[in-house]
């Protein structure tokens, strides 16, 4: 059958299985609430008779549509709404020929469909939420469970001092604390859409044949739905698409930084962390070594796609006119892909940080690499009173060099320095003594984290 | 089932029943066929028995594998090609046990998907290229056909000198034009992939036991999917990717345009042309006076999207080690919607321009809004050296202040020019007689596009 | 002289000449603030001798540094701040050679950058919402002044149903103070950033050999410069980035959409609006009857480069390690030129709605194009209960499509009509009594209006 | 003084110093030139007197014009050229009043910009290709040089199977040769820009007062500024910018894929790599042991920001009307970041692969990391036939996770497989037997760049 497609994520695994309701179904399920919501919404007002609302309801909520053959009639408006209005005017029909005059009264297309997506993306989101805050407990125990592990801190690329992996999972605590905390606001700020052909809710007040209506109406209509009940109808003024976008780059970024993290320290030369174990996870059918971070492959994928689709989100302020032609089409399918890419990424980071394994002994190895230059900083600091600022720096810059050079430690360098003796040295050398304020800052990014609730 | 998802183009009406198939179950059928081409190659080279090789495309060609099942799976190894091979060696085993052993023989994910994207993509350009010929047969007869029709150049918003329709169509069609060169060269560009787990091609040789295999393996396994043979295998270096968002961009650039153009056309203030009429398109279900440009719409939405796939292409060059993880898996989605979007715009485009109806009426109507200010710069070049550039310049900024404001037109006011005659003033005002080389032009861009076949 | 380089805006004309200090030497300025801030922090807490910090700031605020040979200096480090802090060391050591010892004491490149980055991006926001306040004001008198104005409410290009012009102005101050209420909320969320090498403090706490100064300096240091205390060092956790790239789209996003309105408006054949005269302003050396909408041309500019800078601020939370190579790097241009395109928009709009001319009797005119059909909608709603649903919209689509086929106008047909009596006929296409809650709708945004101060 | 910005690279290291002239003083020179240029062809065709000409040429390359000044006045016309025209008929009046009327003769805004734009991206890319040369000169010794260095190829970030160092060399190389040819071609096609106000060189013609005149004064303006001749105007049509924006993005692309592959190889666990070093290179002012690659650094930098100019690019093909009122606008700025980001991605790419330094051994201990495990595919290629296919997959699988779990190494486990004999395990571990078509692929790359030239 031409047209027929069936797209269950085969060239999206992050979001694979993991079930946000966002297939072309759901979109048709959530435009036919949309329009129990209107004719619901019009019955409390009076507007349309309470029995036509409930099989208006009703249908709405049992009617199988042909998802298929509404797509391709969508061609004919540019948007799916119009043949959806038929069929679900022709299903009424079928049940209550009255009833049938109530669909949709009033209603425009966009009307509906913004309402719809609104509505699925407040679902989404709160689902992203709920797995933001099983990710936030996870990472609240890594932080707290490895205040005291000691691993090196890397600038680009360098070991540069130590940090302890506490503080690393309390950073990347608090990136899912800032995404977490983007996403209840957008999604306590959706707004629902009702404003009718160009936004003036005329034909709402004309069914109704009172002044005042329209904006009862739309009271009325959010509240059923849920949704914020906007100043004014928003058919060209596309901020919560903007804010949608800002939001799920926020979760695709901070979830993709840790993947890069854990990418980063399961290269097979640092191995300091390893993905949770699960059987046929991170295999290869040709190399039977290979263990694949392939969770975290999924979080960093997201989080390279999620941007480009909101960036189309946030162009879309650029409408012209009362409702756009083109802005507001080019809106969709990016709005979908962006919400279901990222409701996969925050399941995935679920599954990879709930039994993210880590190795402190490999930590501690590494540590040692470069045989004490990586506290070379507090070196500096100590010398500098006794040397000179200058003289410090450029005898440290001496040793550094050499022993990357030679066979020489830079610590068996250091013991050399005539202005500090062996016991101090041990010490200055010690990683686990210059780790600074690292679990003042656990501390108050787990505070953070109790109080975000 | 969860997991489930049919998505049949209801948020992208602008590929919605044109049936470009690039569906899961197309994707899945074309990594079969690369397993096919693989096995058929290396049977060639005789490493692989023909009678394996038939039997592995055979089956490839016949089985019905479960799409959704192997999606979920995904997630294990962050493609879908590790399922696909377990599945597919089921699938032979369960026809031929010794045949099921030469299946993915040598192989790696990347190997397959990488060349299965290129299939699709070839086929996908061919197609795209079909529909850019069919636009460029109707632009040349818009061009031809209205090389006389006379309306005006707006830029900035504003009219600015007299153009023809017939030019307008040129520039659409060498639009077209750029677009098609774009595409072929693409399309004749996309190489196979196939280099083995680091791109050395070491399985495939240690299966043949012999040096100098891999390359002639590449060799024929490339002609029979009838893609380029590489210069080496390109799984870190993503330029074919880069082309292709390239070429896909200008395809939907160019169609934007004209969708653009369109759009402003048909403004009901301009009315110069109006989309070719058809059952219900256009239409509104509550303002039954409305003839929405929904064709044009589709394209400008086209337009907007692409760039945003193509960047997501263009970025994942940034891939690190011999294979990425996570730029690589960031292509596959935007890849298939580009292509996809681009296929449904182009098939758009046919429509919209084999029927476009134009009206030369409107046009000249609107061409006297301005009561002759339009050819105010050809006044310009003929009063400069009566009055002197700067007096010339002067008094007709003077006319059109006076005409915009007042009730006497641009044209009346010039009648009074000493300097003029009035005969003369009839011909200068004639906007027929200010078209510069549109006609050239014309020709030049019909040549062209004979030319180009 | 090689790698000198005078950017004046010359290329990006919307914020030529409108002053938002952000150059080069505006951005060394700034981090020079940061250096005298973090000397005044440390002797708040008694690490730094007051004296030495007084020399600081003074010799910060005062120092005339050669920027091209910072920039060109800045390769060695791949940052500017490493060659910035051995200047003002230098500078100084030259009024004060133990001062010198104090300047950047425990400090890293990206606390510097950073928290300059914040400063000026705090202030410029600050200016920026101050223009969107003049904004909001100049479209507030607009939608109450012009609450009666009829015009008619274009979708998808065509005439749809009558709206005033107060509504369309009261739907672009929503915009702007959506715009507003992002641009507050992230200005106010600004941090100021401190962690030393790797995030740890290390470094402040050795200078003073005090547990607990840490935490104690990022709050003094934060208080300085008048940004937030974060919870942690964000080096690695971009979230402010992205963040303002959100805001800044918004307030682009929102004033592109009204220059988009305008640039629509002014079209030759529409004539509805005019952008303020002004000397110079629009016009063309060549077509001396032009008046191009430059301010509007000059917004959507900005609307249409603005998102992709944002997009690399979001793009860069995917930031490895510690402190990221690369990732970082690649915002600080993006985030001066989305600032100061921003900053510019937002003084170009200014201009633009002060003086915006409004011309109603075309906006009448225009509305009349139809012939009545514009109230289309409303008849359907009329007549569906006197001739059932159907036969009302079949009814009503036949006189539509025989209007605008022949000589006869949508308003001579209707008043065949037998259902419908003259007086009714007159009343029903009276464009102003159809303007459903445009009223009260205007009432609601200027309520807002006033509410957000 | 208000509205002055000294813009000298300070936020962008990656081009400061590299000189490749885009500053506002070259546009307006380049500007300068292409009115040269016009004038120059317009006297060969005899439309303009020799002598005027010739002022105007030298007048255009000796003026001495406030670019500051421009850039402000810019804002009236929303661009430069109408300011620069008033400067540059000024300037040529005072050398000679009557080649001051033969200035901008029959010119547009849009004629000028775009061909000063279209030359000066011409000699940036001519530089770029320059730099690449190098580059791939660079990379050809590396690869000839390397073809038997041995290290781990990585693919997901684990050790996969080895490659050897020639080969990575050849693959950066075949990236370099890609973004050289698209170079090449954009630069060859870039045509130069003649239409007059709207596309129909009508006051070109007008002032000749000859039909013909049109198309051969584009002939010749183009050879006079060595562009290609478009087939017609492209004020609307813009495919060159979409082209330079792709080249562009090419370049960047393959530089960054070097550049991050150089600092994974550089990481202090890795350490496989350096960058060639330089006094204060890579140096941090706090941490004396850092090295840090700060040459990659900014080539990846500048691969994260150059497609987003070139999405902006690209994007401008959505351009409505003859000249678009925004679009257009909004290709200037970003056109001359991404050409001067990637100049100055390409001249340090040269000095990053001139003196790469190699470390052979730190390659071969890292590969042997895996205690030979980094031959596992082999071994199941090997093993397969001796017992089935699936047991030999089991078996490896085992002694792998044995290994990474326990204390005894892939090697050693594998020795007591009693399939295999002492000598055939070593071999069989030796790294340097598995390389499969190494030798080849670098051999096919060194002929492509040979062929290149």
């Amino acid at each position: 059958m031409t047209g027929r497609a069936v797209d269950s994520a085969l060239l999206s695994p992050v979001w694979a299985g993991t079930g946000a309701p966002l297939s072309d179904e759901a979109w048709l399920a959530a435009m036919l609430e949309v329009e129990a919501a209107l004719a619901g919404a019009q019955a409390e007002l009076g507007v349309v008779p309470e029995a036509a609302a409930r099989v208006i309801a009703d249908v709405a909520a049992s009617a199988r549509l042909d998802v298929v053959d509404i797509a391709i009639r969508s061609r004919e408006a540019a948007n799916p709404v119009v043949a959806l209005v038929r069929e679900l005017t022709a299903a009424v029909a079928a049940v209550d020929p009255d009833a049938a005059d109530h669909v949709h009264r009033g209603g425009t297309s966009q009307d509906v469909l913004d309402s719809a997506a609104m509505l699925l993306a407040a679902r989404t989101l709160r689902r992203v939420d709920a797995d933001l805050v099983e990710c936030a407990r996870a990472l609240a125990d890594l932080a707290d469970g490895h205040r005291g592990t000691v691993l090196a801190g890397r600038t680009l690329t360098q070991h540069a001092v130590p940090i302890t992996f506490g503080l690393k999972a309390a950073g990347w605590l608090a990136g899912v604390l800032d995404a977490s905390d983007r996403v209840r606001r957008t999604a306590a700020d959706l707004p629902a859409q009702l404003g009718g052909a160009a936004g003036t809710l005329a034909a709402y007040e004309e069914h109704a044949g009172e002044r005042g209506h329209g904006v009862r109406l739309v009271r009325h209509f959010a509240a059923r739905l849920g949704l914020r009940e906007p100043d004014a109808p928003w058919h060209g003024r596309r901020t919560p698409l903007l804010d949608l976008g800002w939001a799920l780059t926020a979760v695709t970024g901070a979830l993709g930084k840790i993947g890069l993290d854990v990418q980063g320290m399961s290269r097979t030369e640092v191995g300091e962390v390893a993905e949770p174990p699960a059987d046929g996870r991170g295999g290869s059918s040709a190399m039977p070594q290979k263990r694949n971070p392939v969770l975290a492959t999924l979080l960093v994928s997201a989080a390279r796609t999620v941007p480009a689709q909101a960036l189309v989100l946030g162009q879309a302020m650029l409408a012209e006119d009362e409702r756009a032609p083109g802005a507001w089409h080019s809106e969709w399918q990016p709005l979908r892909e962006a919400l279901r890419t990222t409701a996969g990424a925050a399941r995935t980071a679920v599954t990879l940080l709930d039994g993210l394994e880590v190795f402190p002994a490999r930590m501690r190895a590494n540590l040692e690499l470069t045989g004490g230059a990586i506290v070379a900083e507090r070196l500096t600091v100590v010398l500098a009173p006794r040397l000179g600022k200058a003289a410090a720096k450029e005898l440290l810059g001496r040793i550094s060099r050499e022993a990357a050079a030679g066979d020489r430690s830079f610590g068996d360098l250091l013991r050399e320095v005539p202005e500090l003796d062996a016991a101090e040295v041990d010490d200055l050398l010690d990683p686990r003594h210059y780790l600074g304020a690292s679990g003042d800052l656990v501390d108050r990014v787990l505070t953070r984290r109790r109080d975000h609730g």
